[in-house]
């Protein structure tokens, strides 16, 4: 299985129609990539900036809105790396209700680019990053398969 | 020209890489669109929904970011009507720096479908809406030629 | 021990000076509240709106700030009831930084008035909430004698 | 008159009770600072931050909320310098709705301390910006004394 973070859909997320404020979407998935950086790879998100001095700006953004939520809604977000360039990422976000887990809310993806933040260029990954993403796609691929052949070893 | 709402980058929306946190543009557009209809279609987006029972939930949104905006950047986003279906609008944005007015800093679409909030099943759009809506579009197409042939007459 | 509500700092609460928003702060407490409603009353926020037609505006808020927070601390947030009027109820909040239980990064409080939110008039606290707010109160006195004196049952 | 910045209530301001959510307002108070530091003072916000290395983190928060905003609304916040001390400012700050310019609907002040970024210690007001802050003071004193008396000079 992918990386699962877990949130909440809180009072402020909520507007006056009663369901989720839509751009708290696009929050939701900066939410689960923080916790995908500090959880499934050991790394601080803020660290990045203030250590390693890159940051990730968002070039593209797609998402599509399937379901509604209401407050108090469990979520779980789906993080998976869909695509790793020289010095581009492209991510990919699966919101689903926890009592639902079926059920697709919300699907997205987004890809941000590797920038020093002291010149604001573009640079490439650093190889160290490459590494842990590379694993963890390859980690989702095996998984996939296992699920689709039970008798597949993982 | 197409309706301008005009936006300023506050200290909030800033992160910690000191550029706008991307989600932030969505809510940009939102707000856009909250001026749109009072200033250009003289309608209270408010009022929609708690007079006529009817919302805008985003069913589809695509984004492409440009260029970085810093602290302080007084923002002009353009609103358009891209498509109009029986129950569904697709409105564009694009987004500048005033004091660059000719590069694009973010553009996007959303497609939104009105919901009457009370069942929240999708309904056509009300005919009076349909009106204004296709009149602001006439109106910017007119603009458009105007501006490549500048000998017509609007 | 009060209730704990808990909560992480996420990218966004961050500013340009590397240290929470300090309006989040208030979101914190309004969060904290709404988990206290839910996991230690067992009663869900949005509900007292949608089902029992009530509301707790805020009429009154007072904080003091102590220490920074940064990207990623994991808070504590206890709330206590520390008055409860004919209308009226005063919050009481203490957060900490998980790693340091013992340090209070911040303290507050805020009265709220309950209120009728078709007429937006006052009215007073439904009994049976008043009820399950007494007995809040008092486990939490039970719990700070026994603290104090250890050889007390609780 | 003291500075007024002016604000607007949007929709994702808005809470499910169909006011404003009130953590809200201290974000609208921070917003009037700024506004009040580029607007009043000439002093851009962030470069007090990225040039002169200061910030200024609240250490004590107190607001009265008299009266509910609605979506659309249009806001005025009158900002004061309440007292000034060495490293020390207090602000004060009133919201009134454009279209009831008597009605204070919120009403509050902060004391923010002087910081310097780089160690995170409190530091000395700088000279230049305690000058323009007293001149600020003064201006506002000479105004509310003509008010009272409309045959003395400004």
């Amino acid at each position: 299985m992918p990386f699962q973070a877990h949130l909440k859909v809180c009072f402020s997320d909520i507007d006056n129609a009663g369901i989720v404020y839509y751009p708290r979407f696009v929050h939701y998935f900066h939410v689960a990539l923080e916790d995908f950086f500090s959880m499934e790879l050991g790394v601080n998100y803020s660290m990045l900036l203030q250590k390693h001095r890159i940051g990730f700006p968002t070039v593209h953004l797609e998402t599509d809105f399937r379901r509604k939520l209401r407050y108090g809604d469990h979520l779980i977000v789906e993080v998976r790396v869909l695509k790793l360039g020289n010095t581009s990422i492209t991510w990919g976000y699966k919101v689903y209700r926890a009592q639902e887990p079926g059920l697709v809310v919300t699907e997205g993806q987004n890809t941000t680019v590797c920038m020093n933040i002291d010149t604001y260029e573009k640079q490439g990954l650093p190889s160290w990053l490459r590494i842990l993403l590379e694993n963890y796609q390859e980690k989702c691929d095996l998984l996939e398969k296992a699920a689709e052949d039970p008798y597949a070893k993982v």
